[in-house]
């Protein structure tokens, strides 16, 4: 076998069998394979695709390429959910606890911030001593113990991906729907959980701008997943704008406090109840969407969940009483708001340039090695379908009022602002839903 | 600009402007790119192509990258001639001299063997004494004193299509037909001569196997070489098995010698005949194709050619006498017949096969290290439309007598033919002519 054949057998439209994959992926890992070869295959698989049968094989070749994580040593059904990323995406903060609170086993792995999107473990780690660099033994151990544990994704978890990511990260073959589903899924299959919710977001503000590339992501994922042998469903959810009206590290564990509470952004909690009720039907804690709708409901009414998240914050080192009083999370030296310049109803708001805002004020990492600041960030006031005066704020800035950053974010956020002199429509939240059956679309939520 | 944009660009259609494509070849020979981005951008260059304006833009950048030959110490209209490669493809050795005997002018640089197809240099090489390492003055010297002269590629030429070529022949990239034609274009150009008859051959022994990419390909070339301020013609010819009889280094010098007496074989003489003729029209010697014929037979008949021949032997060191007494070039241990194994008439004549035979006898070079024997080779008695009885020899193998050699080219060489019991036509020889204007049928000749 060589790379040549294998990338000019999928150049011309071949598909490659399971022995050539995992001999591909195995002497990239090696170096045998050299950077520039698997550079033309990827951007082979870009114009060619993959069969449904070459991504599991993919996928499968890169989860066995570094450790898989065993969590035989959790008892129960162990159910993670994976977003394909968005702004301002609180949801995990809220599920994992929340579905925990109703008998769920939410063993997760988790990252940092990609792109424009912001990641669960910076949000988690704004909370003052708390960690997620826990052993595997004290992993299962907490999760054993109250049914929820987050934990930073080990760097030994499909180190194939990683290499091959970065590559795609310089070749410009990142979005390419076979390559962006193996990737996702090696990750979540070595991290060892039984059944997978995934969030796959489709809109503006999402890596995939129109529904029907995030249909087929949603379909080549479930795919992959169950021919990794785990049960599996996704949702694909609109993000045509910032999930929630936090963008920000500390601001978005407030709002999932906030959530846990009862009284979060409307959007959110709706996602969450979703999410929440496919993860309770899916690790059989519920059997209807109606009962697991119940439960989570009752959860949130009885500040379960919230209680959970303290629990949680407790086992992982951090101050629980953040839940009680959030003030005692990270803040900043001002929050300053930002005006409308216009008047009208926002038509449009573009979740991209919000993150890119956020990350301007410090709250993400503009170069890879940066720090970044956990008390920054916004809270946006107007979302699309509101109604502004000019003048009134679309927003505060959570801010260390360094007046260069300030400057450069405030501009770029008003252009991230359309209006309209007629009403508009709040966006649709709810798409559909994809399992191993069949596609059903849901109501627009 | 950035690596990563212009990949982008390219994978999404886009057509790369000058600057874009300067850029990117000057940050590749100078390693601020690196060979996985390359590797990415001729991907998408194989499954997008490039417009014509890209092509020249490609070519110039490459031509650019390294020194560019001052020809214009040579008196007159310099012609140049290239083919796009076959195998047993003596036309460069008769070509040279008979247009210089005709009053053309032809300082021509010349490369060593390719893949399965003979190199010029190395037939010359078999000639005792003769060098092709010659300086720019001696070259500018000898051309201007007879007319003729024949040296090695220098390695300043076109440096960033040598580092391109090589990534492509790893990465599956080689057989794009914008690739290839601002590789040979690059170096043409490079090589400074003021027009250049192409020769594109098209058939189960060329690089390119069907007609259609055999005329883009040409056109390709053209509209390169014009853009650039070069006079420009192609022909499309066949190369649907070797080229004359001869295949190895001193057997096709011996060829052109007897095709330069007058009593070549006929595909090669005629070939010679049509590429002189366009030859001498681009360099206004003749003004009729009529005309160009008549000077070239002419030539032919009184061994103008010949002795032009013996001239640039003289000139660059060589024994001339191998003019009037072949054997004095070198000669193999051994000659051995290679019997048909069937009766019939030869129906096809896989000239790759052939070339790779003729380099398993030693003839060529398997690794690029090794050194060639200028004596050894095959001469081919049994072409297609050839009728042969069992036990009849199809060839003779010129060979060193190494019996490992001899059974592996053996078994090989039967192969390459296949037998009919039906008479079969002689293959087509000439294909269309093509210039900056139009495509023109040719007459099968």
């Amino acid at each position: 076998m060589n790379a040549y054949e294998l990338i000019k057998k999928k150049r011309d439209g071949g598909e490659l069998d399971r022995e050539e994959i995992r001999w591909l992926i195995r002497g990239y890992v090696d170096r045998a394979v050299p950077d520039y070869q698997m550079a033309a295959f990827l951007m082979a698989v870009f114009f060619r695709g993959m069969s449904g049968r070459e991504g599991v094989d993919l996928t499968m070749a890169m989860v066995h390429s570094g450790q898989v994580v065993d969590l035989s040593g959790i008892r129960g059904f162990k159910v993670d959910k994976h977003s394909t990323g968005g702004v301002g995406d609180t949801a995990t903060l809220v599920l994992a606890p929340l579905v925990a609170s109703c008998g769920g086993v939410v063993a997760k792995m988790t990252g940092r911030e990609l792109g424009h999107t912001g990641g669960t473990v910076d949000k988690l780690e704004s909370i003052p001593g708390l960690t997620t660099e826990l052993t595997g033994e004290r992993f299962v151990e907490l999760t054993n113990r109250i049914g929820v544990c987050l934990i930073s994704q080990t760097t030994g978890l499909a180190p194939a991906d990683k290499l091959i990511y970065a590559l795609r990260n310089a070749t410009a073959t990142v979005d390419s729907i076979p390559l962006i589903a193996s990737s996702i899924m090696s990750k979540k299959i070595a991290a060892g959980a039984d059944g997978i919710v995934l969030d796959v977001k489709t809109g503006a503000g999402a890596f995939m701008r129109n529904y029907e590339d995030s249909l087929e992501l949603a379909q080549t994922m479930v795919k992959i997943g169950e021919g990794a042998g785990k049960r599996m469903v996704a949702l694909i959810t609109g993000m045509d704008q910032p999930l929630g009206r936090a963008v920000g590290n500390a601001l978005e564990v407030r709002e999932a406090v906030e959530t846990l509470s009862g009284h979060g952004p409307e959007d959110l909690t709706g996602l969450v109840l979703e999410l929440g009720s496919e993860m309770l039907l899916l690790c059989g804690r519920a059997e209807s969407r109606e009962q697991a709708g119940e439960m989570l409901q009752e959860s949130l009414d009885r500040k379960r969940g919230l209680a959970k998240l303290g629990e949680l914050i407790r086992a992982q080192g951090g101050d629980p009483k953040i839940i009680s009083n959030p003030d005692l999370l990270p803040r900043p030296k001002a929050v300053i708001p930002v005006e409308s310049p216009s008047s009208g109803f926002v038509a449009s708001l573009d979740a991209q340039a919000v993150g890119m805002c956020s990350k301007l004020l410090g709250a993400g990492r503009l170069v890879k090695e940066a720090s970044l600041d956990p008390s920054v960030g916004i809270v946006l006031h107007k979302k699309i379908g509101d109604r502004v005066e000019q003048g009134e704020p679309l927003a505060d800035f959570y801010t260390d009022n360094d007046p260069q950053k300030l400057t450069a974010a405030r501009d770029r956020f008003v252009e991230a602002y359309e209006f309209s002199p007629e009403p508009v429509g709040k966006p649709r939240l709810l798409y559909a839903r994809v399992d191993k059956n069949r596609v059903a679309e849901l109501e627009r939520g």
